[in-house]
């Protein structure tokens, strides 16, 4: 039977979709929601409503925002030296939150993985391949699993021809460590020691 | 620095503030809400709006609901046999998921805590005292901590002199457990060997 009537379990329904909530937590963050409807519940409605008409993707780099190019790519103080390709925009904002430095980002959208049918023309690589040479630099912050390195392996090679040159994060991210989970000075450190490919 | 632009970093920041999220699952949420904005981002923007539109506590009972009194209050199969007073919205519901028949509540929006400057005003008991006499019982199914208890003895000193019958869950509840954390089976066998204070 529907706690409260169909507007409740619609809005538990659809919290409990989000990462990190299931039915049970979904169900106290309404609760929570409705008992601070002033300070929390009106502003969240109203910062969805804002955030629906303004996010956009990056044309450029992939990354979310409220403008394309991005405010990352459109930041006349960061120069083409280091381009630092990523799976998603999670790992973007993890390597910014390290405050690693006037770089910018290629956003790959996943990773290469045969047995889930993501092949090259899944993934943002055309674009990196165009892109890229244009950097003094490319750090491929792939995580460390194995479809994350076989993405590397696959990205080095079809950059090779072009001589631009290319590195990867030092060792110091776990083995099957995802970025978004390590603290920031281990990403920072990570970054400072990347070694060449 | 802001993720994304304002509208996105008001959105993680409010996000954050849900019980059961914290900054970082904040962020996944974001990126997910982003990633399916049409069958997750715009669904849910809706159903905030309607349910800050729609939302309003029962003035009978104290329930969360899009009317008042609420569809339990105006239930015409549920009768003034059993009340079962509750220290807050979370336990009705738990309570109505068990399935423990056609009764009615009293929320009384938290528990006596001198420490925290909760008195007996600050909590829905006038209300309970006059409603309460129109039942055939009352159980006092506030949690099994030392404030609920205290609650509870303080409630059943005050209706005595009514001469409602006034019982408590049954011992089964788990000492310092929280009723909306208890599986659906203990709460409904809990309620059904519930015992005369
Ligand atoms: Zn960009
Ligand atoms: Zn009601």
């Amino acid at each position: 039977m529907a706690n409260g009537g169909p507007e409740i379990e619609q809005l538990i329904l659809l919290l409990a979709r989000l990462p990190g909530l299931g039915p049970r937590s979904a169900r106290r963050a309404v609760l929570q929601l409705i008992k601070k409807k002033e300070q929390l519940m009106i502003p969240l409605s109203a910062a969805l409503d804002r955030a629906v008409a303004a996010v956009t993707v990056c044309e450029t780099c992939g990354n979310v925002d409220t403008r394309s190019p991005c405010h990352i790519c459109a930041d006349p103080r960061r120069d083409n030296g280091l381009l630092i390709v990523v799976e998603d925009v999670a790992d973007l904002w993890a390597l910014e939150r390290a405050g690693v430095g006037a770089v910018k980002y290629h956003v790959l959208g996943g990773v290469l993985s045969p047995l889930d049918g993501v092949g090259p023309d899944d993934l943002s690589i055309d674009a990196l391949l165009r892109r890229g040479p244009e950097f003094s630099e490319i750090v491929l912050a792939v995580n460390a699993t194995v479809e994350g390195q076989t993405t590397a392996h696959y990205i080095t090679d079809r950059l090779a021809p072009s001589g631009v040159k290319i590195t990867r994060l030092a060792h110091g991210v776990p083995v099957g460590g995802e970025l978004d989970y390590l603290d920031e000075g281990t990403l920072s450190q990570a970054l400072k020691a990347r070694t060449a490919l």
